[in-house]
């Protein structure tokens, strides 16, 4: 595919150079019930270290045990930029464990609550532009359930300062989020090896 | 999604333990129109690096720009394993630069024999189970115009030894390769931003 051509004829008007016009925040969303939609996040991510872009991760999942593999290697890597200087720093939280900046951790009996203290959070962060390259990991189940308003993430979404890039993760993107995004794409399932009764692979599931 | 619950009354009769069918090699291809089947892949490379398993990348396109995060980001992670022995050794090789084990590179006028070079390079290694995790990036292509033989790949991949998973990506995946797959993705394109005359984005697209 040819670097950056657009479709004919489509070019906006907007007065901006190229380069303005490649910077632009995107707000990606990974939906659809097939395999690859976290995964296509997390090597989105390596991109966005390469460039330099300070990466922060938040899964909105009770059990974080399938995102083990992910999880070491970009901390490896922001472990690389701490010692090395190569690429950007990288945070990883998660709901499951309870969000690293509560202090109360407990046993996250109100998952509700967890995913509101999560999102509010990540207000803040983007409010502060605290990292340039977001991963809201399976955050559409919180949606999709009414524990955090979509309304009022989408306006945060929009009104976002500078050029902080968000992925979000997860089936069944509200119709709000998938109108507000930039890039939206759907992964379907083909086939799966436990529809055979085969069992999640070491290496390939985590 | 819990891990690895086989859809009921699916589970093989093949007097397989959990652990050995958690083992088994997978041939994964992502294809489809949409965005995501690469980076998806290099994700699991994530994965497959942790668990310590050998990853080998092999590009199968002329220019490979559009890669150069993930290759600095996996090969920052083949770096870490030499230097400090965590994950595993990753090779990536290029078919647009002349692969890296013919001596003669030229201007790799010839893709078509170009291509075949690095099939046969690909069965030489899964014969001697060089790596435990392959990306076959693009290789749909070469297989579309016929420049290798759909036939050739599907019995060498079925016979291939060992536990070597292999995961190929590119639109127009042959009906023949999604037969012999384990897992299959597609990636559709719901919206992207190229659509609306936005050009591609720095750390987004590269």
């Amino acid at each position: 595919m040819p670097k950056g051509v657009p479709v004919a004829g489509t070019v906006p008007d907007d007065g901006l150079t190229t380069r303005e016009r490649r910077n632009l925040p995107v707000l990606a969303v990974h939906t659809g019930p097939g395999k690859g939609k976290s995964t296509a996040a997390f090597g989105m991510a390596l991109r966005a270290w390469n460039q330099g872009f300070n990466v922060g991760v938040f899964q909105f999942v009770k059990s974080a045990k399938w995102r083990v593999g992910e999880e070491a290697a970009l901390r490896a890597l922001g472990d690389l930029y701490t010692t090395t200087g190569q690429g950007a720093p990288v945070e990883w939280h998660k709901m499951g464990e309870g969000w690293s900046w509560i202090r109360k951790h407990g046993d996250n009996a109100d998952h509700a609550e967890a995913a509101r203290d999560g999102w509010r959070e990540i207000q803040r962060r983007l409010a502060a532009e605290t990292h340039r390259f977001y991963v809201l990991d399976e955050f559409t189940y919180p949606l999709k359930w009414g524990w955090v308003d979509v309304g009022e993430v989408v306006d945060t979404l929009r009104s976002r300062p500078g050029r902080q890039h968000v992925v979000i993760t997860g089936r069944d993107a509200p119709q709000e989020l998938i109108e507000a995004a930039d890039l939206v794409t759907e992964m379907t399932k083909v086939k799966h090896p436990m529809d055979a009764g085969r069992k999640g692979q070491r290496g390939i599931e985590w």
